[in-house]
């Protein structure tokens, strides 16, 4: 593969996927995923501070996506439509940007991988606080804003979830207002 | 104080909250825990690992309350009720074992040390999980009963926030019943 080819950023992702589910995550290194990617380990190193960052730094800043989001919506939407609009944001987002194989595949790999696993909740915590601070930004009184917070990343877990199963044919997204819905009818 | 005094785990919790409040979390060590609580380094090392373990091991074991009391209810409850009932039963099991100013002072010990806001999270995402395990052991199909137990896991920690600000003196298991009130309101 061609050092010159675009995107050398999105080939990384998808030679660190490829390379984690063939040979594991502890045994692959950085050079390992350029070599695959077709780029140096200096390039790697210009995207990536390690290997681990591989799966947490892209395709799609989340805390960015749902903070923008929240901005964005009418101001006097109530809480809990503007929390769903953000996680619905993020779902579509990473819904263009992967498939349900290559998220699947993502999520064995960090589900066999305590360290990754902690990584994993810090990266959802932070997106619950992200959302929770943009909400209060909005004049949502505390504990509303995280109780929606945490509730609309309920929602996008289990919408992930769904997605991810690749059993039915639907974008991440529609997924989203599912398990939005599911949850209305739960409580 | 004796170390013939009764409930030795109780007194190291304490004394383990005043001095990361103290002198915080980092200049504290397990001798310093052992001798403020009036039991040897030895008797600290048989009840926890280690410092950190203090904040976490102790005084309710969350996964086995949650466990215990989704397999105590109506075999007829719909999956929500069920979910709640367990984070409520946790809740008043805290509740009867912390006041609100302890739960506070250890909250911000935690809120103040990245390890230990990642081993927080790990503990709810281990309650989460063992919800979710219980529900599925009902019959309640995934991904309902994992939407049903990060929802019911977002109630316990709004009804926290709640309930440990000491702004109104409730139990914390009544701060669950009025957030899973204003979660259903919510949606």
């Amino acid at each position: 593969m061609s050092r010159w080819q675009p995107d050398a950023r999105g080939r990384m992702l998808d030679a660190a996927l490829e390379l984690f589910a063939e040979q594991g995550y502890d045994r692959t290194t950085a050079g390992d995923i350029a070599t695959r990617a077709g780029v140096t380990e200096r390039t790697f190193f210009r995207h990536f501070a390690d290997k681990r960052e591989v799966l947490f730094a892209g395709p799609v800043l989340l805390d960015e996506v749902v903070v923008e989001t929240v901005g964005a919506v009418d101001p006097e939407a109530a809480p809990w439509p503007v929390a769903i609009a953000a996680v619905r944001e993020a779902a579509a987002r990473l819904g263009a940007a992967r498939t349900p194989a290559q998220a699947a595949q993502r999520a064995r790999i960090v589900a066999q991988t305590p360290a990754l696993q902690e990584r994993e909740l810090l990266k959802m915590a932070s997106m619950t606080s992200a959302i929770a601070a943009a909400l209060v930004g909005r004049g949502v009184a505390e504990p509303l804003a995280n109780l929606a917070a945490h509730s609309a990343v309920a929602v996008f877990s289990a919408a992930f979830a769904r997605w991810a199963s690749g059993e039915e044919d639907r974008p991440f997204e529609q997924c989203v207002d599912e398990a939005a819905s599911a949850l209305r009818e739960l409580t």
